[in-house]
């Protein structure tokens, strides 16, 4: 692989989403199990940026989407009269979530020799702050709010390759989604898989331990390191 | 000021572009004159952008103009033989630019504090380009390529605030030129000048060392992090 740059999915293959939210749904909804509101929330995740994705909703990026979603399910979760403040910093915990144990030392080595990016549907201000609060030594963040589109529309890789510079083949798309790596490889670009099998919890079924169709599949960023020479 | 982001002008107040092009003038094409060259090729910039700013030309990246603009001078100055594989190499002496001594060391000690980002008519790979060359630590690029829009466009300085979610007064735009300044004190941005009297070189009118209708006036960017307490 000639390879220059690697963009990466954000929500389970460089951070935690579940354990963040998680945390933060204890905090400010005490009461409220964390981990189910966590499920629930990341459950509307790809019906409401399908409604975008069909034309039903105009762009609209995703903070309002996590926003929607989640005055949606608060009755349901026994918080009807969650207040406004409350619901403002709710949202607020996609943009705290802590990195994987091994994220930032591994996109630090990868840093040294290639190109790192975001390349996410979290918006680019979401994605700044869980840069900062994560330590992420992104070279620059990749947003889908940077092309009014949602993953996997092509939109989304074809722009992230057109604004690095690049052909699609000297670009790896990395997550640990294998819809993720299937819409990439159809526009072009390498993949990597990552394996969480922590993302959706111990109750959830496990996710593969490789993608076959990938081009390597790996356990962590650290291991991703080590099998690019970083 | 209540400031959660600064974005800066790269060419003149981040980075050397004088320097580091007749750099690679002087390595690329011997003979000619780098400095006379660089200067040249720079005062092709604003009116190349204002072509598209006009509607002249359609959206065209920098690295795109900056390559019309090098085979328009070349026989000027004496090589109009370049071969292909030079011009290109040429173009890239603006992926290449060393920053100011004190860019790094102030941008970091203002990133503990702040959101950094560019915000430069250099288009993305460009930037990215230049931040890993020079270690210029972005929390996240912005350029008017993601606006298709160049500086001193309103939509560049809208389009900043949008995409770091902020209003625009708690966005300081940074920037070693009067103009850029005007520009974004008209969008709502706070605005603070950095004097760079080396970036025309030593026989240009050296720049104003304040602008009196900037929030801060500052000799660079250590002390700029010095006079915003990071």
């Amino acid at each position: 692989m000639d390879v220059r740059a690697l963009v990466f999915d954000v929500f389970g293959t460089v951070v935690d989403w579940r354990a963040g939210v998680a945390r933060e749904v204890r905090r400010l909804l005490p009461g409220v199990d964390g981990e189910a509101l966590a499920d629930a929330w990341r459950g509307r995740y790809a019906p409401s940026m399908d409604r975008v994705r069909r034309g039903e909703l105009p762009w609209t990026g995703l903070d309002d989407l996590h926003r929607a979603s989640l005055d949606e399910l608060l009755p349901e979760f026994g918080a009807p009269d969650a207040p406004e403040d409350v619901r403002a910093e709710l949202v607020l915990a996609w943009h705290r979530l802590d990195p994987w144990p091994d994220s930032v030392e591994g996109l630090t080595r990868l840093k040294a020799r290639y190109v790192v990016a975001s390349l996410s549907n979290g918006n680019v201000a979401l994605l700044v702050d869980m840069g900062k609060h994560g330590g992420l030594p992104w070279d620059t963040v990749l947003s889908a709010e940077l092309f009014g589109h949602y993953k996997p529309d092509a939109e989304v890789y074809d722009g992230a390759a057109r604004l690095l510079g690049l052909p699609p083949e000297r670009v790896l798309m990395v997550a640990a989604h294998v819809d993720d790596l299937v819409a990439a490889r159809s526009r072009g670009l390498r993949t990597a898989y990552v394996h969480r099998p922590q993302e959706r919890g111990p109750q959830a079924p496990p996710p593969p331990a490789e993608d076959p169709d990938a081009d390597l599949s790996v356990a962590s960023l650290t291991d991703l390191a080590t099998r690019l020479g970083a």
